[in-house]
């Protein structure tokens, strides 16, 4: 007779990385090819529910409510053959994920993707890892969803090995009361997704440039979080948001993820910036959307600026948040 | 008495850039840090003449039927200066300059300006340098100048002095019916000009880099278009382009040339090739027009689809085109 399955439920939060992870060292670990830093954002979440049930033949996935095939569906089996493996149980699992904000269009749905989903697939096991152990796990489904379990401002140092790869939290959300202005250019599915993209990376004659320059600009971007210098964080952050686009549009084929209304926004922020002295600069991840970074005190004033450059901009908001957690089971 | 003024009257064209010169090796004799390549456009010219005359107490200079003031002035007085210096002449000279296309948008004025002075200024001494050494006078004066001095396809190698430091033709204007289609996105004159912008390059993490590929680069594109090679040469046009826009976008303080409109541009000639066949690629100056160079049996439909992307567009067109030559003196 089968056992009762076993379920729980969790919440992982998306994060905008401002000094950027491209390239691994190690495809297949997903260990990076250079330290990151990131922002958990409040309002942009992941909600997972994983039961392991031994009437199960296969894994089944959900999507925002709609069952999902391949690629996805492979790649959250690929992800729980390694947790089954690792915790010794041979259970397929039902599972069910629903999204807040659109998915591949740059807002990183991986990351809370697998953040959720491997934090969901221990705790239904009764497995409660370390944090640090729980990141590098969510490592291997999505490497930036590393930095969606801890909370809040987050560094992920590469690490050598499997285990010493993991993100860290070093400020809560409250240190610093940053804003996230999403500015969605395109609902449209990547046509590159990210693990693919990180593969191309050393395809481009910058690459390694970009990695030589990105530990003094992960300290300095960390020393400005800590210090809360918005006029320094903004211009590294820039800067290395450009040096990723730089190094994905020389790839061989080239990436290129900005649209033109992405550089129109970009080329306006930094104006607001330095013509008119508002807080705010622009990071893109993997896609077209532009994330401005903003001070609260100013947010209102971007958010309404952004809308009056295009109304067709889908707008999203966000303040820093916690880390991944487990929901009470009533959920 | 004041004797009669001598005086000659030339013309230069100017030229697209296939692998591009961004950065010094010394800023004030312009050694460019990387060899480069570029074709002559026939359509688009400077038409100078130069007259020395005793009788004026400094130089003046009109172009396009204006009389200029600095900072064009200037830098003519001080190309003038330098020339005065090594033929031993202590006239001020009359200069009379016009472009059939518009200035300072990227469309490099300043290398057919530089070149059709140079070769004037000569002409009118009745001195008549070889083309190497008109090449790198020119050079001192805008460096790309040094490449409208020879006739069609031109390498500039970067040389280690003055006197080796020349462009020179390696093919001549009928080798390839090469058409350059230029979307002319802006009319607005550059706020960063190349002089000033190529004291930036080294600003970037990512100049070192390109430079260390470019000669690879050099080869491969040189190869192509002896070879007729569109293919070849297409994907390395277009990396060659984003490199130097890469380094641009993060220097201290980032060059954006790139307009919203110049990347829809550039994204729809790679779709064009790409899906399409067409023999067509892009490349961009420092400045936001695309150049999109086609075979000239695509031409006729590149054109019409440029037309149909935006109809504000204003479209040039080229083939290649001859060196700098004096023009008859009843011109």
């Amino acid at each position: 007779m089968a056992e009762a399955p076993q379920s729980a439920t969790t919440r992982a939060h998306s994060n905008i990385a401002f000094v950027k992870y491209w390239g691994n060292r190690d495809n297949r670990l997903r260990l990076p090819a250079n330290a990151s830093i990131s922002m958990n954002l409040a309002d942009l979440h992941t909600t997972t529910t994983v039961a392991w049930d031994s009437a199960l033949r296969e894994d089944e996935l959900t999507i925002d409510g709609a069952a999902a095939a391949d690629p996805a569906l492979k790649r959250v089996g690929d992800h729980l053959d390694m947790l089954r493996a690792r915790f010794d149980d041979r259970r397929f699992a039902r599972v069910s994920s629903s999204n807040n904000f659109p998915m591949g269009t740059g807002i990183a749905s991986s990351a809370s993707a697998f953040a959720a989903l491997t934090m969901a697939a221990c705790a239904a096991l009764g497995i409660e890892p370390a944090e640090r152990e729980l990141s590098a796990l969510a490592r291997l489904g999505s490497g930036s969803a590393a930095r969606s379990i801890p909370a809040g401002f987050v560094e992920w140092l590469p690490g050598e090995s499997h285990e010493s790869s993991f993100a860290r939290s070093f400020a809560p959300p409250e240190h610093w009361d940053l804003v996230d202005i999403i500015a969605i250019v395109s609902r449209e599915h990547k046509r590159t997704g990210s693990s693919a993209g990180h593969q191309t990376a050393d395809t481009s004659v910058l690459q390694q440039s970009r990695l030589r320059s990105a530990d003094e600009r992960f300290r300095m971007v960390k020393a400005a979080i800590l210090r809360r210098d918005f006029e320094q964080f903004a211009d590294i952050v820039e800067e290395d948001s450009n040096l990723m686009h730089a190094v994905m549009m020389t790839s061989k084929p080239p990436l290129f993820y900005w649209e033109p209304v992405s550089l129109e926004i970009m080329k306006a922020v930094r104006h607001w910036r330095q013509a008119d002295n508002l807080r705010v600069c622009y990071t893109l991840d993997a896609g077209p959307n532009v994330h401005c970074i903003c001070a609260a005190g100013d947010a209102d004033i971007v958010e309404k600026r952004l809308r009056s450059l295009s109304s067709a901009l889908d707008i999203r908001r966000s303040a820093a948040g916690g880390g991944a957690q487990v929901l009470p089971a009533d959920y």
